[in-house]
């Protein structure tokens, strides 16, 4: 297989990247100096070796425990549960959120066979148990999927003693009623809330 | 700046990426086996250590002169001439073409400041003028820089006394008449030929 080739199929594995792009990106980097595609190829190598999960979050860090455990000023009251450590960029990008993460790495899926043993469940039991937990909030996707493994998660969490909350579904901001979908609506119209 | 803003950064820069799908890669990379990153970097570094243009007909080819220059089954009396290397393997996979290639690198774009000069217009003439070719297709991009640099090649090829043909444009096969653009409807009916 020609070296083209075969950077076309790598590039082809990537998620969203189809055949035609993976042809593009591969040309483009043909195209630029040599340094681009060797800074490009370094940060790949370097992402993976310097970047592991924090033990304490499961947060991808490059520090252990990660920026966000380590940190004196976060609220360690509150610890909010995301499906993947990617959630937590978006979240922390809201600067709104000023307490702890727990990364599931995943959400139940038996069909994948996925359980509750293939996440990090048992961990954040533990940390829920805690004395200085007050809160946990399941920012699980609100997917099917997502909906479940808050569900199986909260029953495990209430005996703990624990508060636990689920983030708001509703109409995204900047969205249009007469485009939203029937069930985002009706989750809409049914935690409305008093001006 | 951490190794992931720096990733994600790196494939921002390539075309077609935006932030949040550069974002999707790098975490798509972390959460893969290590062995399918280091393939990937080890894939452009190759790349670019292993491909380049043909000092014959400029197409990308990890061979010098290229597989199809060396070819003893092509017909070297006919020589398409195309903007970037990557359109050689678009016309390639049609399987319908066995002559030779040229890339120019480019087209005619006076306002981007490329000029004939910037472009491999002297080795094409020289080609051009061998015993052998018998026959120059110009198959420039269908874009209003393609045309014009297609319009200024065949003045300065004929000359030469190598017949000079373009490819042709109309209707794209499988399209629909309804939404063609009117310069393309135009085009396939002052084209039309006989059935």
């Amino acid at each position: 297989m020609s070296a083209i080739d075969d950077l076309v199929g790598q590039f082809a594995r990537l998620p969203g990247i189809g055949r035609k792009t993976a042809l593009r990106l591969a040309f483009h980097l043909l195209k630029q100096p040599e340094d681009e595609a060797r800074r490009l190829a370094a940060s790949i190598l370097e992402v993976r070796e310097r970047v592991r999960p924090c033990t304490r979050c499961g947060n991808l860090s490059e520090e252990d425990p990660c920026g966000i455990c380590r940190s004196g000023r976060r609220d360690v009251a509150i610890v909010c549960v995301v499906e993947e450590s990617s959630d937590i960029m978006a979240i922390e990008r809201t600067g709104e959120y000023r307490g702890l993460y727990h990364v599931l790495g995943g959400r139940l899926s038996p069909l994948d066979g996925i359980g509750p043993s293939e996440l990090s469940v048992q961990p954040l039991l533990e940390r829920a148990g805690a004395e200085e937990v007050r809160e946990v909030v399941l920012a699980t996707n609100p997917s099917v999927e997502g909906e479940a493994t808050a569900l199986y998660l909260g029953r495990l969490l209430a005996p703990l003693g624990v508060r636990v909350t689920r983030i708001a579904r509703g109409l995204p901001v900047g969205g249009d009623l007469e485009y939203a979908d029937g069930v985002t609506i009706a989750e809409a119209l049914s935690a409305r809330r008093e001006m």
